[in-house]
């Protein structure tokens, strides 16, 4: 293996072989785009990503971020070093139109591109996303002039941008911010307001990294008697760069830093805002619209982390597939004595390794599936399905993700646990996904309230039909039928769950909504592995044996015959409409 | 809540109301006990794990073991302050008969006070684990001389106790170790040896803790022309002490230390044994015993482990509780605004609290229960069943312990990802559990090829008719009624899973061990759910309203309705023989 991260030769056949990325290339939107040009793409992510993101993987793991005499937060050069490398490439502007830098490369490719970094060191990758959607969020809701100012800087990788949403009494209660923002005056970039509140989890909050730093704050404005609007309606959202246009400091301090688990070479921040004269900011669009222009990103920021989370996974399959292979221990079960084998010829170890492979690709497929949706603008079905599989995306990678990197310490064994190897980095590294942007609770509220108790349900119907076309398809083929009928009986238990749960009144509907959730992620990753299995299918028809469409088969065999049979058992909770859970009162604890 | 350890009334709970600990006491062989006797060993057990176990829990993650100049291993001293004062209460020599210094404490009770310790510091408490064990071997397999010169002081607690049983080159696969001992005389203390090896993942390897180290060292006798007898049959059993009886050093040098992922407090070694004149060591009893002494005590050490995992697990969930009781974040759904509330009130944290009460306490019930059996000497059915059940204690508890820790995590949100909590750590402990003692994989072939497929399964027929006897009394309660039939419907599914696997040749009947132990991991936690319910359902009749008995209950029916149903789902790729892991070959990964 000539490195860990994700293989080439399976993003091509994501790209090409199943979604068809190619189609779209050489046609409005994408009219500058070919094979060759994203191919390059590819090449140069791969190469930056083995000679800059992974050599300090480590080191970025042992030298956390700290705060210096001053209060600055000094985090390792080579993270600077590498995105910087990442700049000059011309990524952090890759998906902006020609008129901002960029070169409008779809958002799958991007993905797939994003992918390659995550894998290497997901820590490092974080500042350039959150720049890119912090820019992004700039040029679709902000003023041409705050984009000019503000986005432009961070489309060339010049300044890094953060995401100042949570308080350290709100963390996903976003209704109970208290950070508060005050007229000061307007000028060339807008209303100009100070602010005043502390801002917890800032990834990237402070850095020695870029020449400036713009922070995207929510905060309310209160009436005219001091008291803020209760709830979320009176959020608004606001640029507030740490060096201000005139080159003076702005107010904002670092209060302290999060010293985490893992995900460490992320400075993670308490911001305090206005501690002296209020912070200096500029109100971005309309009052009141600051969490709606938040979430109209969500979709992408989320995918972003299923993509990160799903990189890792994989990353930690390739160490453990090679550590399998290298590893002389035991004998197979038939011989008697001989020399040892490698592990990879244990069942045990096989089925470790296949349970990695249907995870670690299922959820990169099942996160490039959604980007590629996020192409399709102006298809109301792809919209109507992104926002259904979105909170799948987000928690299905983060949890298998993280699953899979259990898997790997496991094939490793005792030196799995140790810090020679880098699989128990992998794990510390990915238990965040689960958390940030949307925990799976909140996910799994999202999926069942807004997304499919109200009818009608329309990414429901689209995906139904999707699932019926794939299993049409695969019903043709003798290797691949049972699996279409056993998709086809997970998905009417599924729908039938939702047909009880409609009839309950909330909240007793939503009680169990993450074993549910759960059900319905191992069924979205069941289709979509059987869509991979019909395209390895047909490639082996025509091309004969091929160990590469070989392993897909078998992968979705392995998840049809081990995984979703635990369909069932997530289920039987939820349409018992069980308040096993639900009715435990807290003294019972 | 004045700790965060394992309340003193669910294990007074445990020990009294359900295992009925007591009707042992005051008879052979426990005479000298009594209800007084064992709670002033808990009561002494409570005050030293909060007083001096807990305070040094990060202080020996952060300051992790290393080698001084001199190549010593330098351990914080908190650590050896700790185990000083268990060895002045007496609890390093408490489970060996008056004779040889002990109070001939039932396992039982051993077991209950070592939960209290491992919950407040499973590193710590490591070095007492061990070298209890260590001397127990001695003591049982030895001579007396042996016994005297090298068990007495670790019973005392002045000297601590090590197994070197792994070596680099075979982790699980103990047939190929190298490690060779040649005849060099015989003294007072036995034939005496000259070792020569690499022993690899040595707990204690090395510590700056006790004077001396007893290292208890399998390695094998080359015949005479040198060569070592395959398998494991030709290996031995040797006392090679760190410190010679004459005061010399012995040849044992610590080749390096693993730097692990958690459980930091443990020194973790690669000794090389005989660098220069060879390590002198002694046999322990007749030659080629080596594997059948070591594995005798093999049920003792992997309940240990397990009450490890469930205290750890144990720990986790009483940190998330007390945090959900206390962080005040969003509102009930049926509430229209308001101040928010304790976390503890919305759904899916109870179901998250719910699941690690579930995991925990029953993963302590678990092992109290093997433990209990333990202490039934000369029964046999008891012996079967212990048999049968260690490898589901080991994993049950490994297994659920850490997934306790990471729900524990996911309770505290982003809080639970930073060092500035313990939820972390525990995690991080806990993660080894699953390999060291036997991975899953090794306790699950254990489970199914030695003590399930032969038949009579002798454990089997006494774990059958316990399970049925408790669905029976079950049957009467309405409450429990249809836990009981859920029960006995889940164990039909189990055994008919047996009869499938019989009628199969190996290896295929054992390739998919480890989904087989986890359905059957399953099965048993819901029996002993259930007999818990028993427990507190009857006390609930007698003594009306009690928070206590209702939380029992609770946990119960959440087991039933939450975790139960998953057994089908492992069971599906076992029944069907599926080979889509055991068929893959090396080169469609």
């Amino acid at each position: 293996m000539s490195h860990p991260l994700i293989p080439r030769r399976d993003l091509d056949f994501l790209l090409y072989e199943w979604l068809k990325a190619d189609l779209s290339y050489g046609r409005p939107p994408y009219e500058d785009h070919s094979r060759e040009t994203v191919d390059a793409v590819l090449d140069l992510s791969e190469r930056l990503a083995v000679d800059l993101f992974l050599p300090h993987y480590k080191q970025a793991d042992q030298c956390e971020p700290f705060q210096d005499t001053s209060g600055a937060v000094q985090v390792p050069q080579a993270i600077g070093d590498a995105l910087w490398q990442y700049a000059r490439a011309g990524l952090f502007s890759a998906g902006f139109p020609s008129e901002l830098g960029g070169m409008n490369l779809p958002y799958l490719v991007h993905a797939a591109s994003f992918s390659l970094f995550a894998a290497a060191n997901l820590a490092t990758s974080a500042y350039a996303m959150l720049t890119i959607a912090n820019a992004r969020l700039i040029v679709t809701y902000g003023t041409q002039a705050q984009a000019q100012q503000f986005a432009a800087p961070q489309i060339e990788g010049r300044w890094f941008g953060t995401m100042c949403l949570s308080e350290p009494q709100a963390g996903s209660s976003l209704a109970d911010i208290r950070t508060r923002a005050v007229v000061d005056g307007d000028d060339e970039f807008g209303v100009r307001y100070r602010l005043t509140g502390n801002k917890m989890w800032i990834s990237g909050g402070d850095q020695s990294l870029s020449e400036n730093i713009i922070h995207l704050v929510l905060a309310k404005v209160p009436a005219e008697d001091g008291t803020l609007i209760e709830g979320t309606k009176g959020i608004s959202l606001f640029i507030v760069p740490k060096v201000l246009p005139d080159g003076r400091r702005n107010d904002v301090t670092v209060a302290g830093l999060n010293h985490k688990m893992g995900y460490r070479g992320t400075a993670n921040c308490l911001l305090n805002f206005g501690e002296t004269s209020g912070a200096i900011g500029w109100m971005i669009g309309e009052p009141g619209q600051g969490l709606r222009q938040m979430f109209s990103m969500m979709n992408e920021a989320r995918i972003g982390v299923g993509i990160g989370a799903a990189a890792v996974g994989y990353r930690g399959y390739r160490h453990a597939l090679a550590y399998a292979q290298e590893r002389l221990q035991g004998r197979k079960p038939e011989s008697k004595g001989g020399p040892p084998v490698p592990i990879i010829e244990h069942a045990d170890v096989k089925r470790m390794l296949l349970s990695q492979k249907a995870y670690a690709e299922g959820a990169l497929a099942l996160c490039l599936y959604c980007a590629k949706l996020v192409d399709e603008h102006g298809d109301e079905a792809a919209a109507d399905l992104l926002s259904l599989l979105t909170p799948i995306a987000k928690t299905w990678a983060s949890e298998y993700g993280l699953a899979a990197n259990d898997l790997a310490i496991q094939v490793h064994g005792g030196y799995g646990y140790t810090r020679d190897f880098d699989v128990e980095q992998l794990y510390r590294d990915n238990r965040l996904n689960p958390i940030h942007e949307g925990t799976t609770g909140v996910q799994a509220m999202d999926l069942l309230a807004r997304k499919l108790l109200p009818e009608p349900a329309s990414g429901m119907l689209v995906l139904r039909q999707r699932v019926n076309a794939t299993s049409h398809m695969a019903s043709e083929f003798p290797a691949l039928a049972p699996h279409a009928e056993s998709l086809m009986k997970a998905w009417s238990e599924i729908e039938s769950a939702i047909e009880v749960l409609r009839d309950v009144p909330r909240p007793r509907a939503t009680d169990n909504a993450v074993p549910f959730l759960q059900a319905f992620g191992h069924g979205v990753a069941a289709w979509l592995w059987l869509e991979q299995a019909l395209v390895a299918n047909r490639a082996l028809d025509k091309a004969g044996a091929n160990a590469f469409y070989a392993g897909k088969l078998q992968a979705c065999r392995f998840f049809f015959d081990f995984e979703l049979p635990r369909v069932p058992g997530w289920l039987a909770a939820v349409v018992a409409l069980s308040d096993a859970a639900s009715s435990a009162t807290p003294d019972i604890f």
